[in-house]
């Protein structure tokens, strides 16, 4: 008895095609986008794979990603559940900013330590700020508990209580769960599951759009680590575009 | 005090554009589907109408309208909750069936019998059929029970106990509920809404796309019988257009 739980990053969005700081700012898909999330339901069906439940953020990025793979999938009525827990790190100050003025403006080794460390967060995001969502009804409920910046490890800390609390017991239930998110709220989960230091989480990269699935042994471990892509040759192409963004 | 529901039925159909007997079969939305269901987001976002929560059908040509709605309402992160128990009325052995040709064949009495009266539903649909749903994932947990024919007094009976233990708490908590949902449900939500008599209900119309606004005092009833329309001029000409249907 194995369980099995697909991990998306939303498709390409205008800000990734901008090549700006996005976090909690929320911003549409591009047309590729689109068509990525398209396609990856395509990839889910070949895969005979037939997601139970979905988790998304509350961010339209990976709402619509979901919507489109599942629309293409055949698969619109399963059931929703959505937390700001895997929301995309919030990029604090940097939200809205350029990536490669950021690192001209600041250097590598800054600009590296804000975009991979660990632990550094970015400076926090002023309420004022047009990039803020500190009136954002839909984080309402947070109060002043609402970050204002995050570093993965802040991103990995708000994230593992909805892991253990939501999303295993519906794996324990033998529902295969599809996890529609971001990139680092996912690189925080993949972290988890694959017992990746501190160190060496800063090189991994997950790519748009593509299905990224685990087999997990009773006891949550992955049957394999890294798990794997359904379209394993674009994502090793992806990886490599995404660790070069800013260059 | 009062309580805002806003009730949707869905965009035109591929099935409505062709005249058949739709029920539980789930069929797509038409382009022009498509468009009434971002257009009735823009009727939402003018009204100043923010739904707090999103209740749908478990077919698609209601998820994907409410899908399209919120997104041009930029509300795609509301919670979102679906049942069967909203589905469209399960038409029988007449699903499928182009309603000119079932008109010609039947008979005028017979026809609107299956149609609009409250109380006689058509032939139960065998499990054969191509149209049944008998072996649809969606509904396993319904076993035996899940309907094989419908008249509307049947779908009143199976949305009623949804409207009390999960629609109603959500309002009686302050939250602005959207129900995006079919002809017949809805027909059942407002005839039980405004207390529309078993003979009246067979002459009430409600048309795709146009969301209706029901103000509700504290004890539910509406404020205004029959709630009001965002596009007061474009559902009265289309309610005229759903009553010629078949002719």
């Amino acid at each position: 008895m194995t369980y099995t739980l697909i991990l998306l990053r939303h498709g390409q969005s205008e800000w990734n095609e901008k090549n700006l700081f996005t976090g909690w700012y929320d911003v549409e898909l591009t047309e590729k986008g689109r068509a990525e999330a398209t396609r990856s339901g395509q990839l889910l069906t070949e895969a005979k794979l037939a997601p139970a439940v979905l988790y998304t953020s509350l961010l339209k990025r990976a709402i619509i990603t979901a919507n489109l793979a599942l629309e293409s999938a055949d698969l619109n009525w399963i059931p929703v559940k959505r937390s700001w827990r895997l929301n995309e790190r919030h990029y604090g100050a940097l939200q809205g900013l350029d990536k490669a003025a950021t690192l001209a403006e600041y250097g590598e080794k800054q600009f590296m330590d804000w975009r991979r460390s660990y632990d550094t967060a970015p400076p926090k995001l002023s309420d004022d700020s047009e990039f803020s969502q500190a009136n954002d009804p839909r984080y309402a409920a947070l109060g002043e508990d609402a970050p204002r910046s995050e570093c993965l490890k802040d991103v990995l800390e708000r994230m593992l209580p909805y892991w253990e609390d939501e999303i295993k017991p519906d794996l324990a239930a033998g529902k295969t769960v599809l996890v529609t998110a971001h990139g680092n709220s996912l690189r925080a989960l993949v972290k988890h599951l694959d017992g990746i230091s501190d160190e060496d989480i800063v090189g991994l990269n997950i790519p748009t759009g593509i299905p990224l699935v685990y087999e997990l042994n009773e006891d949550f471990t992955p049957v394999t680590t890294g798990g794997q892509y359904l379209d394993a040759d674009a994502a090793a192409d992806a990886i490599n575009a995404v660790a070069n963004q800013g260059r």
